[in-house]
């Protein structure tokens, strides 16, 4: 039996989006849904208690590549898994480390076996493969997890995308007979393809043959326009079982998680909302606001006046600045509830609009309010 | 009418020690208290929630020189007031910003009217007087005010003292002047005279005369023995009426804090607990806990079993450890509430010590447990 079930509930007639459900055993996900970014076994700034009562996250997702190479996925492991560690106990996802050893460029070399590579931190020599990958991942015990793929850089030629998309799937296969855990942790396969069509459809076919429990589609948002994003994520999504969620890697905009929603996608995260808090940026119903210009100095009012999170429920705009301007965490804090519970509430304004099967009419009405200048 | 009222509810037989109670225009403090510093207008990482809730402060400390420059106090008078800027509804105590532009040396011009200073942030040129400081502090609106004073260096000369002593009581007597909402702010006066008790005597003697609120003892815990300030405090709070609070200032060791409530002191402050949190350092009943180093690497105990914060109910060492390495704020986080929660659940002890006559006993039995070596 499978850790997850996958519930569809309504399919919205006017853009097809689907609004569904995730039973997992740390609890039920509405979809679709935001996932907030826990990298190193924390959502930067916050606590379990705020993501669950101000941004009100079901499943948020941690870094296998982080916490294998720190603290250490046998330390995790000894602590009673990720959940017990960060005391966090609704649902978690953990990618495969995939995305990161590929992205170190010149630290990493691939093989048919797996990747080798050199930490980030201190440079010592680690090797990942599918088989070692689903051991962290077993260690860590999230109710999700992903396997171990390349997601192939933007552009690429098709003979580079093709050899890379069917060794990936090679290494599903040898992730799908790794995995201990198929009671309790649910493992997705990732259709890569880059932007090539042919390659997208053979990556799903061979993936979907393996009758995982859910799919992710990688390789997209890695700088391609967005028309091209929405064109390969529209044909790809159809090739994907209606029964099993469908999950778009990486993905944290306001209007690519519409565009991913309309295109069937029922998960996404991003660290973006976290990282331009950081920055000092608020995402809100009217458009972005960058609080720490002067602009908001002495401006009282709070940072959306449509968002019920604690951070607009006590604070103004002028005081997080403040906070901001002298380097103090509080502002930082702040500003991560708010924009978290920006997505999270726009997904579950999302669901009432599918349910509504009204999501077109919502995309077009929110994009003009929030200033994007084409829908 | 004076803006707090002080009610003495007991003295301790064994050591002298005073159990009272402040009423302030925001809320009761129960003495003797620690007091938690918000410099910038915010408890490094914290929010009122979690002082209000966790660390179970009833007035925080804030800093008139940092507000002064940074967002300004005509800004926080026109946000309605400190309490209101920084969404914090109990009572608030400021300084003078006298002991940060004398600590500014060679940025800093003594003059009988004041102090010219050069801004640490920017080298900008500003003044400070006793009538410009209450100024500040009346924008502010804290409940209790300082009022403007030398700090003076240990060691210092005791003619250098003697000068500024004289200047801090005629300072004195321009701040009650200049001060302009005794309704809702007290003005406390801060005796100084160094380690000269007869300089101490002059400067109490004087500064009682004016009848304010409530007294400070400044210029001790800077640099001098630990004997020398119990001395010197020893001798000058018996100086100072009894049915008014005694602060003394810049204190935050438990072992400070347990001598000078033996020598009748009824409110102190320091940045301590919040700083060395930063530094990923933890006060537990059993000592200070170096919590970054590598002992606590698979530790999976709280940090102190006798605590009853968040942090304490929720979080493993090993985590904790965790989130410092990675330079997660988190890690702050907890550690900060854990350091303040530990200083004022210290104080409530003290408090029910000093009810039951009992608190020079429960000092050696803390230090013990702590780990001092002397008494």
């Amino acid at each position: 039996m499978s850790a997850i079930k996958y519930e569809l509930i309504h399919e919205c007639k006017q853009s097809g989006a689907r609004r569904g459900r995730i039973y997992t055993p740390h609890g039920i996900i509405e979809t679709p849904i935001f996932m907030p970014v826990g990298t190193q076994a924390t959502v930067k700034s916050l606590t379990p208690e705020e993501l669950k009562e101000e941004v009100k996250a079901s499943i948020i997702l941690s870094n296998t590549y982080h916490l294998y190479l720190r603290p250490g996925n046998k330390l995790i492991k000894k602590a009673g898994g990720l959940h017990s560690f960060m005391n966090w106990d609704r649902a978690i996802l953990t990618d495969s480390g995939g995305f990161q050893v590929f992205s170190l460029g010149d630290l990493r070399k691939i093989s048919e076996k797996g990747v080798e590579f050199k930490s980030h931190l201190d440079g010592s020599k680690h090797f990942l493969s599918p088989e070692k990958a689903i051991e962290i991942e077993n260690d860590l015990g999230a109710d999700i997890i992903m396997a171990f793929d390349e997601c192939v850089e933007y552009p690429a030629t098709y003979e580079y995308t093709k050899n890379s998309m069917e060794r990936t799937t090679r290494w599903a296969i040898r992730c799908k007979n790794a995995h201990k855990n198929t009671e309790n942790q649910a493992l997705f396969g990732i259709v890569q393809g880059g932007m090539y069509k042919d390659l997208r459809e053979k990556s799903a076919n061979d993936l979907v043959k393996l009758d995982l429990p859910g799919y992710a589609v990688g390789g997209l948002s890695v700088g391609e326009p967005k028309e091209l994003m929405c064109d390969i994520l529209d044909f790809t999504t159809k090739l994907l079982p209606k029964q099993k969620p469908r999950y778009l890697m990486g993905v944290g905009t306001p209007d690519y998680l519409l565009e991913a929603v309309i295109r069937g996608i029922d998960m996404c995260d991003c660290v973006l909302p976290t990282r331009i808090a950081r920055n000092g940026t608020a995402m809100t119903s009217k458009g972005k606001l960058v609080i720490r210009n002067k602009t908001f100095e002495e401006d009282f009012s709070v940072l959306d006046d449509e968002c019920d999170c604690y951070t607009c429920r006590n604070y103004t705009r002028a005081y997080i600045r403040h906070l901001l301007k002298a380097k103090e965490i509080l502002g930082v804090r702040l500003l991560s509830i708010h924009n978290l519970r920006f997505l999270t509430k726009l997904m579950e304004r999302v669901k009432i609009e599918i349910e509504n099967d009204n999501l077109l009419s919502f995309k077009n009405e929110f994009y003009k309010k929030y200033g994007y200048t084409k829908d």
